[in-house]
Order: structure tokens, then C-alpha cells, then sequence
């Protein structure tokens, strides 16, 4: 790479291990999605940067849908219980993982959150499953752990650009939410231009803009998780 | 991992791998420093998550100290050129490196983009130089680049708990900035909060809370860069 210094990219190597680890976390994301199949559940990965409020939104759902169908919850954190004791209080079944350093879920740590989950169910079957990843917009998007569906979010905060600058989640995702809509006039952020730009990486996209704080909305996304349900039936 | 499936950990082997990846980086990266230190420049390297202002932080930088101190930008993206354009536009010597979908900048990419900068300098010395990295909380907290300095900022609308949920970025960290800070009004995000997690997991962490909108506290970070290059000379 650099003709002064002679130094060699260890992402070469990278690359070669990598391809085998994916290949061995695809395998084991089957498993899981056969398991979650047998808990009778739906399950959807939420991808987001840290902050972007994928908690908050899990709160918010808990209330209006907890009474109509039966939820699930894994939580990925690199460390502390602060998620999963935010849904707990909610009173749902949920499990904290934590990677301890590691900056995704992968489908094997999610292999156990199910083993963790299934203990708490105490042989009752689940609508919809939850798994709330790391807060990181890059790598989790290459880790398949076994969901139906995966969401990728990005809050108004944020800016409009992260399609474009974080492709993978969003060429890789079934769902695009615009999070914390009501700070839409304290920013410099327009809406059709993040669509735009995600629509253009992946046309299959369904986006929905929302703002679990106002409940503007806030029925799409309702409407969105009923039909998933309802199509597994 | 599961006596019911038998299915072992990847985790373990990557271990192994990133331990002789890190070791050729952190090699990468001592090379690094004397590079920069043969340009004149006391380097920065800023981390947070996308969105948290880095590139606008940088823009009223090179808008307030370019005048008086010599300033040169490495921009890390996984895509698009967006970031250098931005700063490029400022008038100062700026190198875009795209990572291709790797989640972080490391040593030898930055030892690229040295000679790229270099070549746009002709001799001209710098007085600062600010990488930055990958929007990504994780992942850039683990490769040292060369720098001299580490900062880590969180801004207001992602909540006060990211020092807690990333500890790595606050460990390896000397400047801890809270940005948007024009946002408190509308959430609920405690300055004292947040900077009693950062300091607890690093007492040693300098701290400061601004906006490059209002302009608020901005002062403090102008004269910490300042004396950075006032301690070089």
C-alpha cells in the first residue's frame, strides 16, 4: 500500500477469516429462526445508532399492542441491564445480552438469548419477538440472526445523509423508520430526501416516519406490526 | 455454548485473529505519529456516532482558528465524499478515505491518507490535523491511529446513558464533548448525568458541553485546541 513504509493492510486477512465466521453465522441464524418459529413468533431485528430510540419505541408499542398480542423482547447492549430493565417494567418477557465489547449481535449470542427467553415463557407461545441490537448503524447489518424482518432507524437528530454513508442496513432491511419526527422543525432535516436516498439503495423499502413522543405516525407502525403477525396466521 | 443444538462461539477464533490485527495496527500507528509529528501537526482523532456533529464541529473550527493555526482534515466514511466536500469548501487541505463497509478507520488506512495529505501540502507545515473516524460509537475506540489526542462526543438528542452502554470510547479518551447543547430545552438529557458516568469510567477525562449553532461554550473547545498547539511548540 505505501511504497515509503512497505506496510502490508491486515484487512486482507480480515477479509478471508471473516467469510468463514458469516458462513458459520448464517448456519446458526436457521436455527434460530426455526426456533423462534416454534415459539410461534414473528421476529424483527431493530438496527439503529445509539440514541435513535429504538427503547422508547419498544415502550411505546408494549402499551398499545401488549394487551392484543403476546411480545418478546432480547436486548443487545455492549454492557449494563438499563434496556432491559426499561421493558421489563413493562411487563414482558426480556432478555439482556450483553457482548461485552463486541459491536453487533451475532447469531449465536442470540441462540442464547432464545434459550433465555424460552425459560421465561413457560411453554406460552409469543406473537412478535423483538431483538433490539447494538446501538451501531454498520456492523449489525451483516449479521443475519435469525429475524423475519429487519428495521433500520434513524432519528431526525441524526441528519438526512445516513442512507447514503451507511448503505449495508439499509440495502439489507425491509423497514426504514424516521424516529423523533416532532423535532422535525428544529432541524435541517427533510424527509423525502432521506426516502429518496434509501428508496434508491433499495427500491423494496417500506419507510414510515413517526414520533413515539407526539404518537404522529405512530398507527403505520402499529398497522405495519399487526399485518406481520397476522400473515404468520 | 448449547448443550441442545452444540453450536460453539466464532467469537473465540476472531479473539485470536484481532489480537495479531491489533498488534500490527498499533505498530502502524507509532509510524503514524512520527508522520504527523514531521508535518508540524498535533493530531485529533474524534469519535462518536453518526450524526453527533463532527463535521459541523469542524466546519466553525476551521471558520474560528483557520486564520491563525495551520489546519488539515483526514475525513472516514464507509461511503460517499460528502464530509470532504463539506470541509473542503472551508478552504483547508482535506483527504476523504472511504473504509468500503468497514466500520472504523485503522493505521494503515490513515498512513494512506498522510500521503494523500501530504501531497496537497508542498512543504507547508500543519498546525492541527483532525481525523475523523467512522460515525461509530464501538468499534473506533479499539485502533489507534496515530493520534495524539482521542476525543469522544455525544450530542444532547442521544441521550445521557452512551458513556455507561460504550465505556471503551470513554477509557481511551482524553476530551469528552457534549454537543447540541442549543437541544436541552426539548429532552431529557442531564449534562451532570452523563458527565459523571464518562468520569467515573475515566477520572483523567477533560470535559466540555457546547454548540456549534448557538455558540455556546465553544470558547472552551477553541482554547483546549489552542493550547494542544501552544504545547507542541
Amino acid at each position: 500500500m505505501c511504497d515509503a513504509c512497505g506496510c502490508v493492510s491486515p484487512e486482507k486477512k480480515m477479509v478471508d477469516v471473516n467469510q468463514s465466521l458469516l458462513a458459520a453465522n448464517d448456519a446458526m441464524a436457521e436455527k434460530n429462526r426455526k426456533h423462534i418459529e416454534a415459539l410461534g413468533a414473528v421476529a424483527i431485528n431493530m438496527i439503529s445508532s445509539p440514541g435513535s430510540g429504538k427503547t422508547t419505541l419498544l415502550e411505546k408499542t408494549i402499551e398499545v399492542l401488549g394487551g392484543e398480542l403476546s411480545i418478546g423482547v432480547i436486548e443487545g447492549d455492549i454492557e449494563t441491564e438499563r434496556d432491559a430493565e426499561r421493558i421489563r417494567s413493562k411487563g414482558v418477557p426480556v432478555v439482556q445480552l450483553t457482548t461485552g465489547g463486541a459491536c453487533h449481535l451475532d447469531a449465536t449470542l442470540t441462540h442464547k438469548g432464545l434459550h433465555a427467553l424460552q425459560d421465561q415463557l413457560d411453554d406460552k407461545k409469543l406473537d412478535l419477538l423483538f431483538i433490539e441490537n447494538v446501538g451501531n448503524l454498520v456492523c449489525p447489518a451483516t449479521f443475519d440472526l435469525g429475524e423475519h424482518h429487519r428495521m433500520v432507524m434513524i432519528s431526525v437528530p441524526e441528519g438526512p445523509d445516513k442512507p447514503a454513508k451507511y448503505p449495508r442496513a439499509f440495502i439489507s432491511s425491509q423497514l426504514f423508520v424516521i424516529s423523533k419526527t416532532d423535532l422535525l422543525p428544529y432541524f435541517d432535516f427533510v424527509v423525502e430526501d432521506a426516502t429518496k436516498d434509501a428508496l434508491q439503495l433499495n427500491p423494496k423499502l417500506d419507510v414510515m416516519s413517526l414520533s413515539a413522543t407526539s404518537g404522529e405516525g405512530f398507527d403505520s407502525w402499529i398497522s405495519w406490526l399487526r399485518s406481520l403477525s397476522a400473515e404468520k396466521k
